[in-house]
C-alpha cells in the first residue's frame, strides 16, 4: 500500500507521521516550533527523508493561510511570516503537499474516520487557547477569500455574564474567542479550566457561547454534524449543556 | 440556441419566464398563488406548455424545501406543505428540472450574471418581508441537512436599540429578521421603511444588524462578496452605513 506523511502544524509543536491508514499512524514525532523556522523545517526534512518514499504529504497548519502561495501570513509569530511552508516541503522532499489549515484538517478528518465518518456537510470547532472552525459542505472543504475565521463569531453576551468582563480577543475582545476560549475562562475566574468544577457557573456561560456559535453555523451552512474538539471539551458535561 | 424555463416560486406570486439567455427573459408572466396549489400549478403548466419545447426548467422556491424529494415541507402556506413542486414539474412537462431555494436561485445569478459576475465564493442576502440567505462556495451552492437559513442568524441588541422592542420572528423574537426584516422596522416605528427618511434612527439600527450578518457569515464562509438585495436594500443610503 502507499505511505503517505502527515504533519500538524502549530505555533507550539509540529506533529510528524507517516503512516498507510490514517487511524494506524506509524513513529509519530514531535518537533518544536522554533523561533527560527529553518531549524523546525529542517527537523521536519530530516524526519520525512528517513521514513522513506511517500505518495503524498498532508499538512494541517496554523494560519492565517494563503492557499494559492502556500504560505502562512500574519501570524503573530513574526518570524513564520510569509513562510512558503509548502513550496519548501514539495522542493526538499519532491513530493505532492495537500496544504490546508489545522481546523480544516480536523474537520476532514472527523468526516472521513472521525465522529461525522461518511458525513459529507459537517463543521468542526477546537476550543482550547483559540477557538477554530472548519467546515465541509457536499463533501468539499470550504475556502473563500482566504478561510473560515470561526473563532471570531459574533457572540450575544449570556443573561449571566460578569458585568466587568469584556473578552479576552486581541482584535475583538469579546468574539467568541474573546467569551468562550480557555484564556477566557482563565481570565474571567482566576483558574483555569480543568480546576474548576463541573457545577461551577463558568460553564452556563461557556455552553451559551458554544451554543451560539453551533447556532450560527447552523444558519449559514446546514451541517448534519458540528463536532466540537480542542481541551476545553474535555469537560464531560460541557458538551449536554452546549445541546 | 437551447430555450430554458425558468420560474420563482413565491408566498404571492410565481414568475415564470422562458429565454435563451438568463438576462433577456422571454414572456415574464406574473401567476398569483392561490391558496390551492393545484389552480396555482395548472396556470404555471399551461404557460410553459405554450411556450414550447424547453432544453430544462429551473426553479427557485419559496420554502422551506427538501431536496431529496424536490417538496416544499414545513410552509406556514399550510395548502403548500409537502407539495411535490418538482415532481409535479417534471411529469407534466417532461422536463428536467433544477430546483432550490429562491434565495440559493438569488445567489447564482449574482454569481453567473450579477453583482458578483465569475465570483466563486458569494453570500446572497434578501432583506424584505423576510431575511433569507443563500451561499456558493467552492462555485458550489450550499446544502446540508437541509439548506440555509441566514434569516435566523443571532445578532446582538444594537447600542441604541429601543428598549421595549423585542424583535417580530414568531420562532426566536429578536433574530435577524426579527430585528432587521421590513415588518421590524413598521413594528418599531410605526412607519413602513419606504416612508423613513434618510436621517431617521431606523437606518443606524439596520445598518447594525445587517453588518452584524455580514461578519457572521465571512467568518463561516470567508465570500469574496456579499450582496445585499430586496425591498429595503432600496435605500441607497443603507449599503455604506453597513459597510
Amino acid at each position: 500500500m502507499a505511505r503517505y506523511g502527515a504533519i500538524e502544524a502549530g505555533g507550539t509543536k509540529f506533529l510528524v507521521a507517516v503512516g498507510e491508514d490514517p487511524l494506524r499512524l506509524e513513529q509519530v514525532t514531535r518537533i518544536e516550533t522554533s523561533q527560527d523556522p529553518a531549524e523546525t523545517m529542517a527537523a521536519v526534512i530530516d524526519y520525512f527523508r528517513r521514513a522513506g518514499p511517500l505518495a503524498a504529504l498532508g499538512v494541517a497548519t496554523f494560519g492565517p493561510v494563503d492557499f494559492a502561495t502556500g504560505r502562512i501570513t500574519t501570524t503573530p509569530k513574526l518570524s513564520w511570516r510569509n513562510y512558503p511552508l509548502r513550496e519548501v516541503l514539495e522542493r526538499e522532499l519532491g513530493v505532492r503537499v495537500g496544504f490546508d489549515t489545522d481546523v480544516n484538517g480536523a474537520a476532514l478528518a472527523e468526516a472521513r474516520c472521525g465522529a461525522g465518518r461518511g458525513v459529507e456537510d459537517l463543521v468542526y470547532f477546537t476550543v482550547g487557547t483559540g477557538i477554530g472552525g472548519g467546515a465541509i459542505t457536499g463533501g468539499r472543504l470550504v475556502h473563500g477569500l482566504m478561510h473560515s475565521e470561526m473563532g471570531h463569531l459574533l457572540v450575544r453576551r449570556a443573561p449571566e455574564e460578569l458585568a466587568e468582563f469584556s473578552g479576552v480577543c486581541p482584535y475583538h475582545g469579546d468574539c467568541l474567542e474573546g467569551m468562550a476560549s480557555g484564556p477566557a475562562i482563565e481570565a474571567r475566574w482566576g483558574h483555569r479550566a480543568e480546576a474548576l468544577d463541573a457545577h461551577h457557573p463558568a460553564w452556563r456561560l461557556e455552553a451559551d457561547y458554544l451554543a451560539q456559535a453551533c447556532v450560527n453555523v447552523a444558519c449559514v451552512l446546514s451541517p448534519r454534524v458540528v463536532v466540537l474538539g480542542g481541551g476545553v471539551m474535555e469537560q464531560a458535561h460541557l458538551l449536554e449543556m452546549i445541546r
